[in-house]
């Protein structure tokens, strides 16, 4: 058997990786809360006693809720189209991104979740899949499915199935961009209604977080794909692009992304690739720049903080991590603990305002956001995303 | 909300029944197996770390057999269709039951499991789903699933997928039923061509029951369904049950089960409904009852006792209990230790055999398979299991 002797080779290619020795079995158990030591305990949790609860059910539904686990179970869903920066690498390569994600639910949320890889990037099989397997689940977190089809997909799922239903790349990211981009309003006295934000990257990322911007008032937002900027002239938008256009770049500018960094508040990178320095010297005073493309910002962040007021980026080693996981655990957590049926716009304004709270009166240029493994965050978000489910009377 | 007020109900309807108890919030729980308290453990069980993960898998995809969970997993997945004696209550309410089902694996196999339930009957959107998520898994138990349907979503399945997949209801019953009969043959110094059987129910435990006896050595074998016995001349039947009639009722009877059981040595009730003690008394002398309809056997343990030499049942109060955990923890366990890309009849024989053995010198009327809590089972299966995959050349 393979993998057995490749556990026990003694010149072990990855033994100097410390990153394949904490996934050896994989990061994963899933276990028993009842004990079953006794015949006695057999016929509580199996049969018979188990038939009981069943008809229970059966005849009420809604007693699921209370006796089975689903509600607090999050499925972690990818075709394996768009792991981190690989690109499309295929649902069983993407396991330990998928198991990493379920180790952070568990770690930082108290839900449970379940990586469900999928052997499709069909846009019908994967909606038809998870619709078929809803009911096992109290919530479907989209991960790593590549753009166009994930708006799709995601759009089909939220309108289709009565949970929350997420596509972290966009939202997760989107939510804590704002949070940050808050807190560096606040840091240097700007409103966001006075910003002008260039967005480069018009994937999952850059649609979710141009939205966000809008919702929470950003007027100015230019979006620029790997061919410049979107704009109404242009004839090779997709759907989703050309929705975007209709409500961005207000003065109809073309061109290149770079072109548009002059005079602009903020630049979001979203994109790989690399942005001469000329180009963020070019931005206006006090600019903010967000780099985010991962383990490589787009421009180097000591390059950066000779020009911008606030510098952030995706990487746990630099200060001002735009990370996620300050966003999904409350997110679903709040939504599942309220009975919502969805996760709003309104739900996602109120998760990126408990974001920002968090930092509160230590804010500083390189603190903008929370640190990743701040405790504080998550029952904060949870809390805001409730009350928001609530007020919004998206609750079951 | 409504389960908040439920749980809070002082005058809690299920109060007195402590299976409901042991339900509160469902039985499972999903732990991460690394421990996540610092940014560098996140840098190393999700990213960057991770990523040198995925990138070694897309790279050389038996890696994940070694650094993913996937591969140590099973799918308990059920529509709901054939939940216990309760029928088609549905994927929610068959919920509890699946849990149980993963409780079981979790403590005996020490297998991960996830309780998959699908909302929906149609078998190809079940082969479909299931295919879809089965990279996510390395071993699919289906459990509850109605006749016919099981017996093509088990065929295609198996046909389909490079990972072990057995419909338990139809071969976990089918093991431990030989299991009991080898050992109630061994007490009364019989031998399995010797028998004659009469098995009334031709449902997914019937079928698999009539072939693994087949298979066994047993010549003598007719087969009842709710309208009498299964012969050439009906012209009702299932394709499924007419490749049974092909190989059972070698004296073509027609007519019913109770008239088969006149001199019959063996009955096997898996059918539900009751047969008189005439019937009983009619059979041959030192007869073999198995009455595993639960929880009301089809023929009261009592009365089977005055004219039979040994009687088995479904229920767990009472001696000789036919318990599908005494297989298929080690069943699955076996497959998988071993890599088998399937579970073959050889490997279900073996896993009989084993159960078989483990009773040893302590065979008595009243104990002709171990206790479902034995802890001895489920090594010696396993061990038995990956022995004959290994031997039939069915692993990776």
């Amino acid at each position: 058997m393979g993998e057995q002797s490749a556990i026990q080779d003694p010149a072990d290619r990855f033994a100097d990786d410390p990153a394949f020795a904490v996934h050896v079995d994989g990061k994963l158990a899933v276990r028993s809360t009842r004990p079953i030591t006794s015949i006695e305990d057999l016929a509580l949790t199996y049969t018979p006693g188990v038939g009981r609860v069943s008809s229970a059910i059966a005849a009420e539904p809604e007693l699921a809720r209370r006796f089975t686990w689903a509600p607090r179970v999050v499925a972690v869903v990818s075709d394996g189209s768009a792991v981190l920066g690989l690109g499309d690498i295929g649902p069983v390569a993407s396991l330990p991104v998928m198991e990493g994600k379920v180790c952070l639910f568990t770690e930082f949320s108290g839900l449970n979740a379940v990586p469900i890889v999928l052997g499709t990037h069909d846009v019908d099989a994967i909606v038809e899949t998870v619709a078929a397997i809803a009911p096992s689940f109290g919530g479907i977190n989209l991960e790593d499915i590549s753009a166009p089809r994930c708006f799709e997909i995601e759009a089909r799922l939220r309108e289709r199935l009565d949970i929350p239903v997420m596509h972290d790349d966009q939202h997760g990211t989107a939510i804590v961009v704002l949070a940050a981009l808050r807190n560096a309003v606040r840091l240097t006295g700007r409103e966001l209604g006075s910003l002008r934000v260039v967005i480069a990257g018009a994937g999952a990322a850059g649609v979710a977080c141009t939205r966000i911007l809008l919702d929470a008032g950003v007027r100015d937002v230019v979006v620029a794909d790997s061919r410049g900027l979107l704009h109404a002239g242009r004839e090779d938008l997709t759907p989703v692009k050309h929705d975007l256009v209709a409500q961005t770049n207000p003065e109809g500018r073309a061109g290149t992304m770079i072109g548009a960094l002059e005079g602009a508040d903020v630049y979001l990178g979203l994109s790989g690739g690399s942005v001469p320095e000329s180009a963020i010297a070019s931005m206006a005073q006090g600019a903010f720049v967000f780099s985010l493309a991962n383990p490589i910002p787009e421009v180097d962040p000591e390059v950066a903080a000779r020009h911008a007021a606030v510098v952030a980026t995706g990487r746990s080693d630099l200060p001002n991590q735009i990370n996620n996981v300050l966003a999904f655990p409350g997110v679903f957590r709040g939504a599942i603990d309220a009975g919502a049926t969805e996760i709003t716009e309104g739900m996602k304004l109120a998760a990126s305002e408990a974001i920002a709270a968090v930092v509160g009166e230590d804010l500083r240029p390189d603190h903008i956001v929370p640190s990743p493994m701040d405790r504080r965050v998550e029952p904060a978000v949870a809390d805001a995303v409730a009350d928001a489910a609530r007020r919004e009377g998206v609750t079951r």
